[in-house]
């Protein structure tokens, strides 16, 4: 039995929807101090229970307000939900214009719904690393669905969202082409798509040129890396998922009903498939990788004396060693040289 | 002495202006096997005489004709261009409308200049390590100009731009808000500001949107992390650098010219302060660190035996280890245990 300490009491005010309490926990991690470790180890077994959404989209697509509006429905049919918002043009992130701050007002009282806006540069350790963290505390406070939005540019942005149970991909009309996702080569990883601001010139040809890419009747598509057939009959028990085509005006929340009707169905899908547990593999197996790496590094650097990185650089930048000489030099005279510190 | 093989014969066909052989030399860094640390290794020597130019800003500001443009110019001035392209839009990625494509047609059969797009999704070992090869690569084979051109949207996108030499961050009128590089935090990065489209409406409020945030007169600014004085007055021989701020009508040509001298302006700042080496060494740091992580993961897979890691993955997946204590377990085994294969 273990004291309770500064970690566990954080954990304990977060448990009773202290919302400074879990800000707080969520800098702790961070900022990657010796307190992060601890809060990882204590709250990862209490975690694997959130159903987390990805949402991405060029930007002017609407992508926040389908958020903002997805919450809502959430809201209502009592779930918690977490946000995060990777996206500089996010009214989450503060980039946006007053409107859209009036309509998440009614979101930001609500002590069911917690909103992180995460900075798309700088983060220690990468983007992908610091919203880990942050989907890791918010699932293990019970938050149930957690939706991440991130601008659909950018491979960062979009590895995150690609790297959720579920993907949406938003389009709108007007944007200078008909289907930004092509341009961009998120299409293959959609299991939703929305065309928002279905009200506009131009949404109809949106949604036909989405319909006429996954193809019409019996037919292949690439999902994931894999080529799979679809069917329109009866489906097979262990059937692929047929990613639906859904039309939203999210600024007057028409449609989204349908868009986490679809989020649940194809939670279920993942729950009775295969996919569900194969996806959480590349998740751990991408968080577990960054973590080797950053842990080896620091290993190194530990073994190593302080000025010798310095002096390497120096080389380097004088093109007198090339860098992958100079890194194999650097792990020989780490691996006969005691720890220094 | 060695005898020539495989790798020194791509070497000498590219160096002698050898296109296809030149493009062979890329994809056998790409693909990372050990020819590449032997290309590497050899060209490194050689590098370190281009100007990487780093061109970025939202889809939409015209940054692709722009580069187009200013490769055109270097070009009248007897330079050789390599152009870099990760930009899902960009018509160098062949995401563009037919007329982007005829606009460019006129660099494509130009010795010249050497034009290679990359993949914003799924290059091995991150889009970071991709383009530092191209660039390697390019500098080694004499191109004296190197323009990278990135969305200005997304981390790995913009911090790529911002290890340029010299960075461009590009606006456009009517995209929705004043100035988007407000928005997307990319201001700090510019050396140099370009107004494009400077001849629709709006160009002008999107000009003093950007000469206002940098202030008048004697002022402070953020420039690379660092707080500096600007004076209007004579420059100091170490004076600090202000970003100028230039219209152009990149379609039509106009303007230009005054963006390539503002660039070799800045490579000159570059040679008599010590901003350059400062930059260079980043650079470095940045590029040895990724090697050596990459090194460092392959070392300790080695030392695994393969089904360790899945088995690991498994317990993760489970929840029965946090991913961090999981990590510590498996450098303590790769440590005890001697090499497999």
């Amino acid at each position: 039995m273990h004291l309770p300490d500064a970690v566990d009491t954080l954990i304990s005010l977060a448990r009773e929807g202290d919302m400074r309490a879990l800000a707080r926990l969520i800098s702790v991690v961070e900022n990657d101090g010796t307190q992060a470790r601890q809060v990882v180890e204590r709250l990862f077994p209490h975690t694997g229970r959130a159903h987390i959404v990805g949402i991405t989209g060029a930007p002017g697509t609407g992508k926040s307000t389908l958020v903002n509006a997805m919450a809502r429905v959430y809201r209502q049919r009592g779930h918690r939900v977490g946000i995060i918002a990777i996206d500089p043009t996010s009214p989450f992130s503060g980039g946006a214009l007053l409107g859209d701050r009036v309509r998440m007002r009614d979101l930001v009282g609500d002590p069911g719904v917690f909103i992180r806006s995460m900075a798309t540069r700088g983060s220690l350790g990468g983007l992908a690393h610091a919203t880990d963290d942050v989907v890791l505390i918010l699932d293990a406070m019970g938050y149930e669905r957690i939706l991440i939005e991130t601008v659909g540019v950018g491979q960062a942005e979009v590895d995150i969202a690609a790297s959720a149970h579920t993907v949406i991909v938003v389009e709108a009309p007007g944007l200078g082409d008909d289907v930004q996702a092509i341009k961009a080569g998120v299409l293959e990883i959609a299991d939703i798509f929305v065309v928002n601001k279905a009200d506009r010139e131009g949404a109809d040809r949106t949604f036909l040129a989405l319909q006429t890419m996954l193809g019409l009747g019996p037919r292949r598509v690439q999902h994931h890396g894999r080529t799979m057939t679809v069917h329109e009959e009866a489906p097979a028990p262990d059937r692929a998922w047929t990613p639906p085509i859904l039309k939203t005006v999210a600024t007057r929340g028409e449609g989204v009903d349908a868009v986490v009707d679809a989020v649940e169905q194809h939670r279920e899908h993942l729950r009775t498939t295969h996919e569900g547990q194969r996806r959480e593999e590349i998740r751990i197996r991408r968080e577990l990788y960054r973590i080797l790496q950053d842990a080896l590094l620091s290993r190194l650097m530990e073994r190593l004396p302080p000025s010798s990185l310095d002096e390497v650089i120096q080389q380097v930048t004088s093109r007198s060693v090339d860098p992958y000489t100079a890194a194999q030099q650097l792990i020989a005279r780490a691996e006969t040289q005691p720890v220094t510190r």
